[in-house]
C-alpha cells in the first residue's frame, strides 16, 4: 500500500508546495522526497514508490484530473467503440518518464539500504476508471460493457495489460526491486468474471515482466481487494506474493495456497484508530495468524490503504510492534 | 432483496402520495400496496415485505431520517457508554406495530397464493448505522469502538440481537412465512471479527426464533454481503438458507456447505443493464452454477439490491428466463 500520504504533515507540506497531487506525482524530486518521508520517520523495511495508479491511462491522453471531494476524473472516458479504437500503449520512457526518473532518484537516495517497490493498477482497475470516467459505486457502465460487449472490454484490457507490462518493466529497468499489481476493483466482479476480466490480464502482465535485474530476482506481488475467495487462482498466476485484505485469515490462506507464494497483509487500517494496546494486540494477531515462516513467507502490511485521518504516532507503534514481535518470534533459539 | 423500489413507476407514485420513504414504510396499507406491486407486475414466487432495515433502531428512539443524496441518518448516534446504557429492546407490538400490521394486511391480500418473506437488519449492520450515525465508507467509528472497547460494542450487539429476535418473531406471529437476516456490512469486518461481532449475534437470533407457525416450517435466511469466505460458519449458524452475493460460485458454495442449507442468489444486479441476451445468458449461468437440485435447494435471487436505474422490462425478462429455464431443467423426464 502507499506509505506516503495526507496523514503525514511533512507530506502535506510538500504537496502544498507543489500545488496539486498530479504536480507532486509528476515531479521526480518531489516524488522521491515524499517516498522517503515515511521511510525516514518510521524505519520501514522497504520503500514504496509514490505515484498514482492512474498514470498509465493519463499517458494514453484521457485527461486525468483530481477534483477535491470527488476523486479522479477523466476528461475523455472510454465508452464507445471509437474511443476503444483510439487507445494505444504509451511509451513509458516518453509520457511516463517522470515515473522512471523518480525511481532512479529514489534508488540513488536509498543507496541500497532498503529495497524499492514499484507498482501499477491492474488492467481491470484501470479500465474501471477509464470507462466510468472516475470513481463509481456500482460500476454500472463498465459492467454493462462487460456483459453486453465483452469483446470491447477485452480489447481495452489487452491494451492496458500491454501498457502496464511496459510501464512496470520500465520501472524495473530504472531500479524498482519488486513490483506490485494493484487490483482495487477486481473484487466487485462476479465469480467467473474475475478470472476472465481481471486475473487473465494480470497473468498476461506477469508473463511479460522482467523477473531478474541487477543479478537479483524481482518479485511480483498481486493484490485484489476482496479477492480472498479466488486466492488459489491468484497464487497460480505466476506471481511471487499475493496481497490480502483484512477479511482473509492468513493461516487458512496459506493452507489454500500450499506455501507456493508468500502472503502480504493484512491488518485492518481502522485498528490504527483504536489506541496503542489494540494496535499491538491486533498486529500480533496478524503475525500469529500466519504461523511460523515456511517456504512462502509473510510480508506484514495493512490490508488496504491507510486513512488520511490516521495519527502518525499510531503507525510508529505498529512498526515497533511488528519489528519487535516478529523478530522475537522468528529468532532461532540458541 | 427488496423487490419494490424506485425502479418501478408505480412505487414512485405511491411514495409521492405518502410524501416520504418513512411515511410509506409506516403506513401498513401503503406498505402492502408497494409490496404487491412487483409481485403483480412480474409474477414472482414470493413476496418480500416492504420495510427498512433501520426500523428497529428507530423504535429505540434514535431518530431516523432520510436525507436525499445522503441516505439514512440518526439524530442520536450511539457513541458513548451513556448512550449504550440508555439503549433498550423495543416492544415490537408498540412502536413497530406498523410493520406487523403491514404483514397482516399483505397476508390477507396474498390469500395464500404465494408466501411472504419478512426481514430485519443484522445486529452488526444495525450497529453500524447506530454508531456511525448514518452510512460510512470506512466504518471508522464503529471499528474504533470494536478494537478499543469490544465490551461496549458487545452490549449494543446483544441488545440488537434481542430486539431483532422479538421483531422477527412478531413478524412471524403476524404471518411472515420465512424471515431473512440482512447483514449488509458484516463483509467489512476482519477475519475473526466477523465471527465475534456479526455471526455470533445472528446465531443468537436464530436460536430464539419461532421455527414453526400455522403448522409450517418458517425458514430462516442469512445473508452477509461479501461473506463468501465465511460460508461454512454461516451454514452452521442454524439457518436454513444462506444468501450469497455475485462474487461466490454457487457450485463451490454447495460443495463447501455439503447441501446442509439451501443457497440463495446470486445474479449481479448490473446484468440487468446489459440487454435481453445477456440477462437470459447470465441467469442461466447462475442456475447452471448451482447444478441439479439436491438436498439443499436453490432460491434464485439477485446478489444484492436492485439499482434504482433498472428498466422494469429487464426484470420481466429475468423472471421469464428463470421460470422457463429452471422449470425445463428440473422437470422430471417422462
Amino acid at each position: 500500500m502507499r506509505q506516503a500520504g495526507r496523514y503525514l504533515p511533512e507530506y502535506n507540506a510538500t504537496r502544498a508546495r507543489l500545488g496539486s497531487f498530479m504536480a507532486l506525482a509528476q515531479d521526480p524530486d518531489a516524488a522521491c522526497e515524499v517516498t522517503l518521508q515515511p521511510v525516514n520517520r518510521f524505519g520501514l523495511d522497504a520503500a514504496i514508490l509514490f505515484s498514482d495508479i492512474l498514470t498509465v491511462p493519463d499517458a494514453m491522453g484521457l485527461g486525468l484530473s483530481f477534483k477535491p471531494g470527488v476523486g479522479p476524473q477523466f476528461a475523455h472516458p472510454v465508452q464507445s467503440e471509437e474511443a476503444v479504437n483510439s487507445l494505444y500503449v504509451p511509451d513509458p520512457e516518453d509520457k511516463l518518464k517522470y515515473v522512471t526518473e523518480a525511481v532512479r532518484t529514489i534508488r540513488r537516495e536509498l543507496d541500497n539500504k532498503i529495497p524499492l517497490i514499484g507498482f501499477s493498477g491492474s488492467p481491470f482497475t484501470l479500465a474501471c476508471y477509464m470507462v466510468e470516467g472516475g470513481s463509481s459505486k456500482d460500476f454500472s457502465t463498465i459492467k454493462k460493457m462487460m456483459y453486453a460487449r465483452p469483446d470491447l472490454l477485452a480489447r481495452i484490457l489487452d491494451i492496458n495489460a500491454r501498457a502496464v507490462t511496459e510501464y512496470l518493466n520500465a520501472q524495473i529497468k530504472a531500479g524498482a526491486q519488486a513490483v506490485q499489481i494493484f487490483d482495487t476493483w477486481g473484487g466487485a466482479l462476479a465469480d467467473g468474471c474475475f478470472d476472465e476480466f481481471s486475473l487473465k490480464y494480470m497473468r498476461q502482465i506477469i508473463d511479460g515482466l522482467i523477473r531478474e535485474n541487477e543479478g537479483e530476482k524481482v518479485p511480483v506481488i498481486c493484490f485484489t481487494k476482496g479477492g480472498g475467495m479466488w486466492l488459489e487462482a491468484m497464487a497460480e498466476s505466476g506471481c511471487d506474493c499475493v496481497g490480502l485484505d483484512w477479511t482473509a485469515n492468513l493461516g487458512k490462506a496459506r493452507e489454500r495456497t500450499k506455501d507456493a507464494v508468500s502472503l502480504q497483509g493484512n491488518l485492518d487500517p481502522m485498528v490504527l484508530f483504536a489506541g496503542e494496546e489494540a494496535i499491538r494486540r491486533e498486529a500480533r494477531r496478524v503475525i500469529d495468524s500466519y504461523g511460523m515462516v515456511g517456504a512462502g513467507g509473510h510480508v506484514f502490511n495493512l490490508g488496504h490503504g491507510i486513512s488520511q485521518y490516521t495519527d502518525p504516532e499510531a503507525v510508529a507503534i505498529l512498526v515497533d510492534e511488528v519489528h519487535s514481535y516478529s523478530r522475537a518470534k522468528h529468532q532461532p533459539t540458541a
